[in-house]
């Protein structure tokens, strides 16, 4: 089994809470309230400032030119094309560029974004993906499997947008090398004496991945 | 008006919404439930662990000896002295050692402990103060409110221990230390241009010490 | 007077000792012997691959988008363009990319690439820039005074290519755009309380420089 | 074998030339100029100084509440007992505190101390540990070696308390106390995947230690 697998196999529970969180399922059922998924997308895009800087810590925390090259692609494909695409998406929403700046951040994306970050601080590269990894790859699975439930969604589906990013063959290769980079960082880095830790840092940022959903239902 | 004063009167409802909260009134008022208090205090001990890990980053980040040595004295504190008096506390509710250890940080406990972890990282010192202050100054001026308000809790108060530890004159003159601290580092580093971002991480910082309290609440 | 013009006054010698050290003057009279620039050149790639780091390191520091913006930016630069331009540079000295790849840091560069990622993270973003700038900036008022003294380098002189990359109008104006993000970060942050500090951090930052040609020298 | 006397194993000669420097030999064999001494012990002041910054690191970095603990009684150690142990010991040799305040980091005081701090902030608590190991333990094995070499220090001998500090029970049970320490976090964290990265750690780490008894010499 993968790193990555064993990450999963090890807190099922939170993993399926997180990936089919109620949250998900209104947003493929097309029943998700738009006040929701406004809430969302306005954190999201706070979310995403912090992911940028997350990226940059990966950059440092690199060991070698190939992952630093690959960690900087990261924080410009975020700071120069997914912003503009968020930005966009939330014009399409009626939430506008100052909408976005003026927000605050929400407890919730205070405690992911600032876990993964102080996780990729106290600990090295490997730390820092696995913290990452219930985003790049949890979305991921969430694109594919939303499509798999429901097909490709119709051109009248109010989430189409949010859909066909994630579950769309560019986001899939950004997670399948996201993937293998994480379980190159696993073979070259993990130990038996580190397998707990690191299995309780991917459960702890499921959680709090499944709490971000959350966060988007109750302010509704 | 000192610099601490002026933090919390930029965010005043914040600042009551934490200081006042209905943990704290219930707390003073020994109207609290005690499953409220005992998860309260659980997460607290967890709690204690990232702050002395945020005090060993002050140490770091001190530019001076004397700010090094008062940060270290304080982490000193912490790991050999408040960690055990609390212990002492969780096992009086009933709580043992173990059940500490086993305890799983709250969403609560990790969104404000490493949003102050990581606004040091990302800032200097004072930055890293500015975060702590609500936490350390908070506790004080609620301990001073409660036996302001109650006076000195009687022996089958409930929660006597607690407010006494935190009305008491140790805790106090801890906090005055760290209150002059904070402003010497005002006086150092404070600048119009940095005014705003630090208004707004005290702002949030409270918020994130209110929600902590609702945890406690909202947990029975 | 800038803050800059203040920092470089405060060490007028050190800047001296840096910006018309022996090594450039040989290199622009075309006296520099060869083994002493491939030595250098050989430290300066190794060097490229920490100062990529401090950039990123910056990205993370800043504390808006359009500053993670221009950071991102010059990670990227050093990453995807400087280090191959420096690669073909080697080549036409007879340094193969394994050479470079099994060279080992001198301590003149591990001493003032770790200074700067130190300093960057024990302080903010204003460190981080003061502790950049003798590199960045001096290099280009070198390239500017290596051509204002000898002119425009003839297409036999050894070291043209490297003069006309930082005496050229890309570098100089990445230097420019550089200056003002300084100049602004200082408008920002800088205090009368901070000063020395600052002044102190640019002087040894700047004696590090002098150090790492004197390494090239020494070498031969 | 253990892990430090494979790191040792790794770098025979670097380690030799470190731990038997001309320095080193000259101070068992009371030849060393007192200048040189001197300068030496300047700049193991400010080296102190990061030192317990890069204890304070290494609290933060700590997985447990145990290794916390340790790592924050080396702090203490540091700033509280050895600092001033040091001051008394530079007045014993005509340094005055004010002598030290205004005395300026020599490149390799700055070479050793930030690539230390540094290493940590990029890599794990190992790293960290592997990069401060020549100091701690060199220093340990320096110690035992000069008084097995020369005997216990006559009372003549102008450099018997510096003898006696590092052959002395105290500062032995501390080193093997950091030994132990060290090979737990190798049992924990080592894997084959970076062995390499950390063997050219503590290589560096050693070659910067030499350099710093180098300094002491050409100091003269």
């Amino acid at each position: 089994m993968g790193f990555f697998e064993s990450l999963k196999d090890n807190c099922a529970d939170e993993w399926r809470a997180y990936t089919r969180h109620e949250f998900v399922l209104q947003l493929g059922a097309a029943t998700l309230p738009k006040p929701a998924f406004q809430t969302y997308l306005v954190q999201d895009y706070l979310f995403l400032i912090q992911f940028a800087r997350a990226h940059a810590l990966a950059v440092y925390k690199s060991t070698n030119l190939q992952d630093m090259r690959d960690a900087a692609a990261g924080v410009s494909a975020i700071l120069d094309v997914e912003m503009d695409l968020h930005v966009r998406l939330c014009a399409d929403w009626g939430l506008s560029a100052a909408d976005l700046e003026h927000s605050v951040e929400a407890p919730q994306t205070i405690a992911y974004t600032r876990f993964v970050l102080e996780a990729g601080h106290a600990g090295d590269i490997l730390d820092l993906m696995v913290a990452l990894a219930p985003c790049m790859l949890g979305y991921a699975e969430i694109g594919r499997w939303l499509v798999a439930e429901h097909g490709k969604p119709e051109a009248n589906h109010p989430y189409q947008t949010w859909i066909n990013e994630y579950a769309g063959q560019a986001y899939q290769d950004v997670a399948q090398a996201t993937l293998l980079t994480l379980e190159k960082h696993a073979s070259e880095l993990l130990t038996q004496g580190r397998q707990n830790r690191l299995f309780h840092l991917f459960s702890q940022a499921t959680r709090l991945e499944a709490e971000f959903w959350q966060m988007g239902l109750t302010s509704v």
